[in-house]
């Protein structure tokens, strides 16, 4: 077994927070565990610290917002700078998301949002310029999050 | 100019919680941005009812948890039920994250946990089971969410 | 030499017609070519009659005119219904082109307009729906047509 | 919506356009729309003069004319001279139509005509020769235009 | 060695015969191998009646002939239909070469001479229709026999 | 039509010798044309002259000659050097037939026998120093050449 | 860390085999790591019992031994199937090893060794019918087993 | 035939060595052949000398010993250094298998053991530093090899 890291209290948190990292509050979450806020609190810090948990962020509809142009943008990275390249990626201006993937090709997909033509334009030459190809491109239709439901441990996370 | 929907106060607010969505205060982004904390409460209240941000999650890192088999599992789905297949690929237990790309190949991104070899292959026959073709499996190496820039609006952001 | 059925004031009057259609006046083309207007005009109704000229069209920029998704979507037809397909696909609401080739795969290339990321899937969902397989879909940057300059015949043409 | 910068009108004379630009008299697309032919005259110029409507051409069919090798090739650019080259490939002799797709490979389609098999070996040496990686080469069995019926915007463009 | 069912004679048969198969008398052949001309057609009916030598063809340059549209259809057939399907592919009207290919995709290549587009239409539907998928097709430049140098076995066959 | 610059009786000759070019005699040729066996000899001449015939060759079936290697080599040729490559191929020691195609990539198609498999090794060695790219090496199963039956002009053919 | 079920003699042993399984006696294995040959024999009995030594073969040269179609069938099982079809290859005669990836496409790689052209297409006619998709068949030109130098434990091992 | 170099009591004794190297006694191989121990004795020493018996390895399940990084890492290496990489591949440490494959592209398949994502890392930049192009990267699954069942030639083998 690969969790062994992981206790039961552990999984909980992280499966609540999953559900919805701004608005589950530490005693809730404590309370479903039957331990005390400040275990969970405590906890919590130590998954931060361990770097298990390493931020929180919203799920924002980009559509909705009325950007068309949200691109899933797939680079191959020479190997031995794939994971140079896909810090750099990060820091392009409109990159979004940034994934490393352990194969030959296509091995960075990164997620950018283009403001019209231009800025889409102007984002592709910015990665090809760090080095990386552009395989393909494509417009995002949906993007979801999704709990672990391996961490579901308690009952009351049902609800 | 597509992002007119969104004035500058609520590209700061979005750009704060991208930053880090469990610890931005809302007096600290109201603040900011010079107005009253009730006034960011009001406007993230709309923007979560107008579904522009809808949801909040923390970042796992699942290798430092022990978990040595996260891995992105590209599918291609039926145009016609791609966001059907979508929708069904969130519930199968393991996957963590999906992603529905406009193209007519490879155009379900889905990211799962897979425990050992066992579950992986459990996970990629119930995702088969759904009606998606697979078409590629890779681990995945490292996984970033940005902000995104272009709505950095407030010089107090750059801290 | 296979253009045998054109002779030098057919060339002339097609590539005076590339150069701009609608601003194309009779009388100039006849004049370059030392004809009179009346034999330039007959000779344009016998290229339309025989099916050479089979129409004029006004070229878009429909990114100035605000539209973000003109996109090319490749598909692929089974072969003995390429030609039927071709036809039914330029009826389908949003195609401004559409273009067959002669090949087993990815062998109808439709240009379509889409007002947003909804319409651009009822689209794509339409050409499924008629027995295309979508193979990929990208975003257009750019869209020339050039005149022939074979066809170019005369030395006033190079004004 | 992304079309707010045309109005019906503006529409209406597109489309009547795209439906046979050099046979659709002014004074016809006034009537339809109730407007004056001046009216339209001054908006057709309008949207010439904003880049909108940049050009007008004939739908030419190649093979009726007695050319058989009308060939769509699919090139590679590099991203950052991807629209460089598109417009160099349109200074080649042959090439009759240039597009720009948005995406890693197969970013240029080239639509060219050959005399013969020497000529279009001349082609493929020349694109070559200005730096585009020559990805595929098909014929082209049939090439349609079509009007944008989302800009159909009266009752008597039905006809 | 995999060649011992020929010995230097048959060998020396066979190179001078892939020289110039119509061209080629016996008694050159002969006298070059320092034989009788009697044993040289004894041997070459042996090679007839074994299906070494399974006949004898001119090659021809169809675009020397005024034919452009020499083309190259690779099909793939399913497996347990594939030398079935070699064969009835022969019998296409328009075919004038099928290769076989140990190997699931791309396995049978058929070399095709079309009259004009509609002839190549017909002829890609009629493949099809046998149960062929076409996979590419290209038009062939040029296409070369050569002897096999292997069979090389005394000197006069050098001139 | 493309084939206006050969009349009836040299469609017969080259079908009959596609038929067997060798066993083909020039008597039975002409007496099924109804015209003198002189009047076939020079309108050969004339075939070869012209280079559309180019040479005669047997077919050689190489298994059944106890070769086990007969392998298709598809090779991407540099475009501007597809011509000459294709040349310098046919000079490779083991190579048996080339075919050059008009397309981006996989535009050499080299036929070689190897007679072990380091000989197939220092085959694909040399097609690659010359500047090829090897795509694909498939074992060639079997490899019919057909008479083009758009050439059959007389009944007596049939037989 | 994932060997925890390893100790190092269980390593030592290990490594120790696959330098060479045959030749390797248990005394020296015990030898080098200081333990008595009938700890090295319980060991090896565990490690076969609980499968982690499910085997021992020899690694044979099939082209030194006169065979030349030593060939890789590379294959695309269903998804949920992927393990019954790995197992049925395994009893297709002339099948010497099956490899099973985890992967959508290309998840089954078959060795096979076919004695002549014949045979090689009974091999892959078999495969097809279990309801294997055959995608590609290479010559193998050679195949190493290597031990696991991260078992290398002992001093001893390293001669 | 190409098997002419091995009589039946070689294919008997590899076939014997097949089911189990280890345990096959070099006596119950004799009897099963009617033959004396020190004559298989003489002849497994020379199918070791000639080199067609080239070692013997235990097969090893690397997921029962608690590793669930078994991975295929399918590599292009230039074709006049196909052999030369293929060794130096075996030398990387976490190297278990390299195949090499007479093709163009995908022709060195390497088998890796990574402890971590690491370590996985580690091995990829390793085998590209060598010049390997790195294609693809999946989990292996099952791994298993066969008796070549052509090689069974005495009744006693079937047990």
């Amino acid at each position: 077994m690969s969790d062994d890291r992981l206790d039961d209290l552990d999984k909980h948190i992280i499966y609540s927070l999953q559900k919805n990292a701004r608005k589950a509050s530490t005693s809730t979450i404590a309370e479903q565990a039957d331990v005390s806020a400040s275990t969970v609190r405590h906890r919590i810090r130590q998954l931060e610290e361990s770097g298990i948990i390493h931020g929180y962020c919203p799920s924002i509809d980009y559509e909705a917002a009325g950007f068309q142009l949200l691109t899933l943008i797939i680079c191959t990275a020479p190997i031995p700078e794939r994971e140079t390249l896909a810090q750099k990626a990060k820091k392009v201006e409109g990159v979004v998301a940034v994934r490393e993937v352990m194969t030959g090709h296509e091995n960075i997909h990164v997620e950018v949002l283009g403001t019209d033509g231009d800025d889409l334009s102007r984002i592709g030459q910015e990665l090809d310029g760090l080095g990386l190809e552009i395989e393909d491109e494509d417009l995002i239709r949906n993007d979801y999050d999704n709990p672990y439901e391996g961490f579901r441990t308690f009952d009351a996370d049902e609800s």
